[in-house]
């Protein structure tokens, strides 16, 4: 179906607004009237601006309180109306959206909005342009759309027909299953919005937390299913009000947006996009670093090994179990400290995960590879994160282990390979990834529609500077999971930390080996332990080594959950975790005790 | 009253909180147990640190689900409050506050409630400890004070009391007459919270929109003075979750708080502050300026003439009518470009408003002048403005104008009075500042509290890169009137412009002035006066006038304003406005297209 953009869904002038709608794949825009009033452009200069861009105008909007007033009232909303139909003539747009009336003037008398919106039609007519009703959640005395419906219904006029916006219905608890009753073509247009499930005054609430579908906790593709079976052929349009896409750039937001709309037509079965590829786990984890040696040291006190280089970059293979990591020191021009530069996804099929992120608008990476190297296929998380889909040890694919000549005549890996079997890293379990603050959301649909991962709950982190909110993303079998994180401010001086946290069956063991091999563990105060000792039935044995090594200790209705942190390396540090088969969580309960020992590490 | 604020209302580590809390002038703390956990100092530490501060420890919080269990967990629950009650006793603190329980174990049980209260009560005492219980306003079974003063009554422990919190009391409604009726020492804690009057889930707003009495919606006054009626002389404590002063740092924060106390004691009619000294004017706005050419081009180009010049300093008087603005070159090595740096506020007696000033803890200024300078008193308010309180031609008062020479030579002078009567432009209007974004709460407090000022609606405007917030505080009658405006993010490359608005009685004659001397106008899209068109009944020739000038136009209950504006110089530009008598608002309606316009200038 046309895919449409409301103007309001993102920043900058117009003709920005324009630029990244039609480069993000809209057919169409809404041209919201402040935009419009804000613009140096003439109407027909924003008419060829968009025809330029290969955007038709779907839709020009609001005009407010105009029905079932006293009749002078009327009289000069008509005379305004004139004005906004001459305006839409210049525009080239044929449909105007008409929100219910709020004013305090507005009559409870739905003959007489009937009426009027009628000889609004009548006179919309005479410029050849269609009038849309909406029920907005707040209007003051038509807030349902089957109400609104009820109305346009009843006035009977061939240029009157309703518009829909999934933000009103839902919004208000309305069953969207009504929409059926009403005949396809007399929906004139269809707004989609989705929003966190917030116990809140719906006119805030729509004002500014409005997102886009897939973001929020509404059944937008429950919805669309009920629009379809009308027979509505009009363009799926979004319309978000949202103060951080108002301060986000507005091309990754309608990037966002776009492929927000894609998931939502794979989920209500009107397009088919290739199948998602869900990863059976973390292949390895890349560190791009100016200096290899600060990281590879803690690498080696956690007990990995160097145990490949890549034959053609300055890349190393540090393993431990199947625990794989990259050090890369040939992108390092790029990076001001040691970062998480890349993941490689364990695929089913690598050319079709790719080939989904692809058409989920994920930014192809270009393979930077020799012409004897595996092909990789790789794409760009929101975040910058390069994402490899690829294949270890499975001999039907490619495997791009291929690629690394191992180092065998290295002295340390014999020693390593004891001490692995000491230490007991098996896996990575999991990768914390900081996002831009301006795109969490588009974070957790990116990772949702592009690599299938399931999103929990959102929860909030006390840091001792400002709260932080987390939210994991994983596989159902917990083979992949991601945590993403995003800060308290929207900008910030220091680029936060990411982390790769090592799973082992024995915590107390690794981070034992760990300080042994003269690595530093974050300390974690001895007032956590008294707390433990209390909120627990734990014994004096284990809280005092749990405290010596500065373990933290979790547990939920599935089990115990025992972490520990090394320092910090630029922007990395590591976990080292035991995880009980039935524990769901990260230790969020413990992040503030680590946040604030980090703070003052 | 003795003062006191939690842990939780200030960033940073515990230390950082304690100094900042004992720096603005607090008697005691409640330690935030979250915050004791993560510091590495030993609870005998603490004790000695708030020692040293001056500080006691006047609450320890909190403990959570406690009462009105099954046997086996209230075991539990009564072993995890043995090792805190030794805990406490180790931190010298002797109050505990007990939160009625939100867990899904809890019974509706009153007489167990008060049963298990009192054994924890009777526990508590053998460490001369004492229990302070509060309803949660989203408690599971108790979640209004008086039902929480019921099962404390009952259960009858000299160890047990009730401790009230405003916000859990004003945001269920509750009224707060009934505290009357609680004995006085019964109430062993009172936690003062305000709040913005937010229709949303009350967990929420209570964990993240918190802020300290007089900067939200609650009349915590009327509180603490029924509080007060029952004999009640425990601390005055703040405890506000924010998730902005989370974020900001803490010295600031709890200078704010500690004014937020003594503001509401005043209020209360517990304390007296050196009254409210209200101003009846601006008597002149300061600019600095690292190169003076630039703005004062403009202010010639406005009509205004340099009159006088400092009799020590490099600061220059241009005056016109009752507007004047000093050009100070003196202080450039402190800005980067020119910027609002001084307000003079014509004051009734000028030394007592820098008394209130300095009781409500504003910095008070260095007096930078030589011996025969007249004495001006100023303090900084929170955005680092500093404010003069001063006398303009009061003949019973020392004059600021003393200090200048006036430039009777100057061949420009003559000229430009006689522009003046061309011109119009008679007074300043109002000033808008650009607050800091961590504190514009505090802001709005300080103009209330310290210049009697009255704070209006704030509302939210749209920049085409984010929403910005915009809050007046102005006297009765509008002779003086500041817009406080905060961004869009908390950090910003560019620090945001700011105004200085001039009144005329014929905007059109005072902007035609302008161009005619070389000025440069804000152009106005053509949009935007289509709009008009359609909204107001204009005609041609005033709308062909207003688009030609650049001219917005706003129109109330009270009449129509007209304004329009300079370029920016630095971080400064101005508006040239006409108001009607009545309207009493600022042109928010057209701040949108005005910011866009200044976007693309």
């Amino acid at each position: 179906m046309r895919t449409s953009i409301a103007t309001v869904c993102l920043s900058g002038s117009l003709t920005e607004k324009l630029t990244a709608a039609s480069r993000a794949g809209f057919d169409g825009v809404e041209i919201f009237e402040n935009d419009l009033l804000a613009s140096p452009l003439t109407p027909e200069e924003i008419r060829t601006r968009c025809a330029d861009l290969g955007l038709s105008i779907d839709l020009y909007q609001p005009m407010r309180d105009t029905e079932a007033v006293p009749a002078d009232e009327f009289a000069r909303n008509l005379r305004r109306a004139r004005h906004k139909f001459d305006l839409m003539r210049r525009l080239g747009a044929d449909t105007v959206l008409v929100c219910s009336s709020v004013s305090p003037l507005a009559l409870d008398d739905d003959d007489l909005a009937a009426e009027q919106l009628s000889r609004l039609a009548a006179l919309a007519q005479e410029f050849g342009i269609r009038v849309a009703y909406e029920a907005l959640a707040w209007g003051r005395h038509i807030s349902t759309y089957d109400h609104a419906w009820h109305v346009v219904e009843s006035a009977g006029h061939p240029a009157l027909g309703t518009c829909l916006d999934s933000f009103h219905i839902l919004s208000r608890g309305s069953n969207p299953k009504g929409i059926e009753d009403i005949p396809g073509e007399k929906i004139f247009f269809l707004q989609l919005a989705d929003a966190p499930l917030l116990a809140m005054d719906v006119l805030q609430w729509s004002r500014h937390y409005r997102c886009f579908p897939g973001q929020g906790g509404f059944d937008i593709a429950g919805l669309l299913r009920h629009v379809l079976r009308t027979g509505y052929d009009g363009p799926l349009s979004l319309e978000v009000f949202n103060d951080v896409f108002r301060q986000a750039e507005a091309a990754p937001t309608a990037v966002d947006a776009h492929r927000s709309l894609l998931v939502l037509q794979e989920a209500a079965g009107i397009t088919q996009l290739p199948p998602p590829d869900f990863p059976s786990g973390i292949a390895f984890a890349e560190l791009a670093t100016p200096d290899a040696q600060p990281v590879t040291q803690v690498l080696d006190a956690l007990g990995f090994t160097r145990t490949a280089r890549h034959r053609s970059k300055p890349v190393d293979l540090w393993q431990q179990g199947e625990a794989r990591i990259l050090v890369n020191t040939g992108t390092a021009a790029r990076r001001e400290s040691t970062a998480l530069a890349a993941i490689g996804l364990e695929s089913p099929d690598p050319p079709a995960a790719a080939r989904r992120a692809e058409a989920l608008l994920a930014p192809v990476l270009p393979r930077r590879r020799t012409p004897q190297d595996i092909p990789l296929d790789a794409v760009a998380a929101p975040d910058g994160t390069e994402l490899f889909f690829c294949a270890t040890s499975r001999p039907e694919l490619p495997d791009w282990q291929t690629d690394f000549i191992p180092v065998d005549d290295h002295p340390a890996a014999a020693t390593a390979a004891a001490a692995t079997d000491l230490a007991g890293i098996g896996r990575i379990d999991h990768l914390a990834l900081t996002q831009p603050w301006h795109h969490f959301d588009e974070a957790t649909l990116f990772h949702r529609g592009v690599l299938g991962l399931r999103p929990q709950e959102s929860v909030d982190v006390a840091d001792p500077y400002g709260l932080l909110r987390s939210r994991a993303v994983s596989t159902a079998d917990g083979a992949v999971r991601i945590v993403l994180t995003v800060g308290a401010a929207p900008t910030d001086g220091d680029a936060p930390a990411q982390h790769i946290a090592l799973a082992t069956d024995d915590v107390i063991a690794a981070a034992r080996r760990f300080s042994a091999a003269g690595g530093r563990l974050l300390k974690i105060p001895a007032n956590y332990y008294d707390d433990l000792a209390a909120r627990f039935d734990l014994t004096d044995d284990e809280l005092e080594i749990y405290q010596e090594l500065g373990i933290l200790y979790d547990r939920d209705a599935g089990g115990a959950f025992r972490h520990c942190y090394t320092r910090t390396v630029g922007r990395v540090f590591f976990e080292l975790l035991q995880r009980d088969a039935g524990y769901q969580g990260y230790g969020a309960q413990n992040a503030p005790v680590r946040l604030a020992a980090q703070h003052t590490a």
